[in-house]
């Protein structure tokens, strides 16, 4: 008696929870300890000790009625203002309180986006390898997901094709950098000649073309490198941010859009996108939590563990003959399957007690991938098995 | 550039907003002190000593990770167990953790429940007065709201027209006890009536009509009322809670749903549940508020607060003539206005700087809403007002 299109939902849901239940059957069965679940995106760190501190701060400091009360549906104002103030003395934008509304994560804040500009029938483009859920995201919307195939030279996304299957109908173009599940950013040249393009299209067709920034990622980078600000190279830029990833706190739900005033429409925009907030059910994101992060916009987690994954998995794997770029940000590494089945070469995994995401997840088939954000333990404990499984594959051929 | 649907949603709500830069007009002529706003359902007692304690009882106890990390999408296990068996002691059920899902407030449960329910067309039956998000709430998933009109003898549901309106078509009963805007709880009688009703009609039908119960302010009772828990009438019942107004928590967005097994199709139900939670944006409701209701399950705000409100305001208005049915739960009040026309009303009201909200946002013209969930001495102070308002409407028939 569910909806047609969920009843299709837990079709397919039956087959990631069929490999979540492997997972535990196989701890059971070797223990934990001997199983190398490298299969979610779920942050291993500790939250920074600030957080800790800012929540016994905030709870001798302010009343209870402030901290847990309603406020205005897009959050507080001064939360808001600190926000702004961060990201101007960062990337050298110029935003009030007035740019920035706070969301359930970087999920909610992108469900508000497409709650505000899709008309059924919609199109929203984004480039393989892609992160699953936008899928759902825009279908919530009855909005069409366009997805360009993936450009496996360097991940970079293929303007080529984008240009190609930009129509009337585009409503936005959706990316992800640091990239899920690749860890590529997308790097200045391509900011700019995205941007190009998509100012042209938009000449050409008379329309608006939003250009949409998921970027839960953003300060999970290695090596000092840039992820570009998008609002400074394209002004109908939109930003869903998280910080679930920066601070560890995936639980707890906070993140915020930020919607720039030369955007087309910015009024518009900015209103719907509070009442979108309010009718989709999250209201306002969790009160605590706005106040925490505000207080710890300086703050980030010790990325030099991930950065020690990030090399002995890399390289490791390298030498043993996998292929794959080398991570640049987030917490992911995308290997090419030595079997050309990526579905066929993680079920093999398994056997070696590695779980890994097969790249047809992300539309990318022939790839897979690794998250890290684990205990350093347990890739060292894992190498052996990613080993002798690139040998195995190797003789299959 | 926004959506069509949402660019009427803006248009719609420059309405309320109008009215709330009235509001804030009027404090700043004659000071905040001199406007009595009675406006919004927003908890304004503290929230009980017992949420600080466990807060801090958790940041010592728990890691940050098990606090501030994520979890299966319905949320703790061990936070639904508890919930579940304080839900047993008190109404006599037999539900477990696999029959409660932690939710971003009731607002979040309520769209969890209308994506997983709805196909296009299809009808969500709701009963006047209501809460003027339903309408929202069910839209968004293409669904219809149809409204029962209100029996303004006692606000009880009007279960004839309830009949007539029921079609194959009809997918759920949506009610809210005790009510929001007239705080009346509606009796066992009344749901023994609807239960039997709906069952007769599944049976014409041979259909599945779900009811599902909106219960924000259930632990919101006066005079030890009783709200019948609904699952023990009638087996699709499906639950909505918050601890928005019995814990005074409303920014902080935790709820639950009720998802009984004995609920036809019910592993699809909860399946489908965990993956609207989660492809909604809302992913799992936050984690460390989970924590702190599953300490506090037994605590609730000093209802006599409100009790003594309640009293004043209603002994008050009734000896100054107003006709209104005394609220049994709740924190509102719901006035026949003295004149025919609740907008005009309202539009006097706030000459005296009573800021009041008209019937017609609830489906229920020529009454109006207070709600006094304010300080005891703004009504002490506004009771003149609301006295001469009276006298000057009787003068105008």
């Amino acid at each position: 008696m569910i909806s047609e299109v969920m009843a299709q939902q837990v079709k397919n849901s039956s087959i990631i929870r069929a490999m979540f239940e492997e997972g535990k059957r196989l701890a059971t069965l070797y223990g934990p300890e001997n199983v190398y679940d490298f299969s979610l995106g779920n942050p291993n760190l500790e939250p920074p000790v600030e957080i800790k501190k800012a929540i016994l701060q905030l709870l001798n400091e302010e009343s209870p009625m402030q901290l847990h009360g309603y406020m205005n549906n897009s959050g507080f104002e001064e939360v808001r203002e600190k926000i702004a103030q961060s990201l101007n003395e960062r990337f050298g934008t110029e935003f009030g309180s007035e740019n920035i509304l706070m969301t359930v994560g970087a999920a909610g804040g992108l469900n508000v986006i497409f709650k505000v500009l899709l008309n059924p029938e919609d199109e929203v483009i984004t480039f393989a390898p892609f992160f699953g859920e936008y899928r759902n995201y825009v279908q919530n919307y009855q909005g069409k997901l366009i997805v360009i195939s993936p450009n496996t030279v360097d991940f970079q996304p293929n303007l080529k094709e984008l240009a190609e299957k930009i129509t009337p109908r585009t409503k936005a173009v959706l990316l992800n950098s640091p990239n899920n599940p690749t860890g590529v950013i997308y790097s200045r040249e391509t900011i700019i000649a995205l941007a190009d393009l998509l100012w042209a299209k938009q000449q050409e067709y008379g329309t608006d073309i939003y250009l949409i920034s998921d970027e839960p990622y953003r300060e999970l980078v290695y090596e000092q490198k840039e992820v570009p600000y998008l609002t400074k190279y394209y002004v109908n830029t939109l930003v869903a941010y998280s910080f679930s990833k920066s601070l560890s706190l995936p639980g707890e739900r906070i993140g915020y859009l930020v919607i720039p005033k030369e955007a087309a429409d910015y009024e518009n925009l900015i209103a719907a996108a509070n009442i979108a907030n309010r009718i989709l059910g999250f209201v306002n994101a969790p009160s605590l939590f706005q106040k925490v992060i505000a207080k710890c916009l300086q703050v980030k987690v010790d990325l030099e563990a991930y950065n020690r994954n990030r090399e002995l998995l890399y390289n490791s794997l390298v030498s043993y003959g996998y292929s794959c770029i080398k991570p640049e940000g987030a917490f992911y590494l995308f290997i090419k399957t030595p079997l050309d089945n990526d579905l066929e070469f993680c079920e093999l995994a398994k056997k070696k007690n590695i779980l890994i995401v097969p790249g047809t997840s992300f539309g990318c088939p022939g790839y897979a991938r690794i998250a890290y954000c684990v205990a350093h333990e347990t890739i060292v404990r894992a190498l052996p098995g990613f080993k002798s499984l690139f040998e195995e594959c190797k003789s299959m051929k």
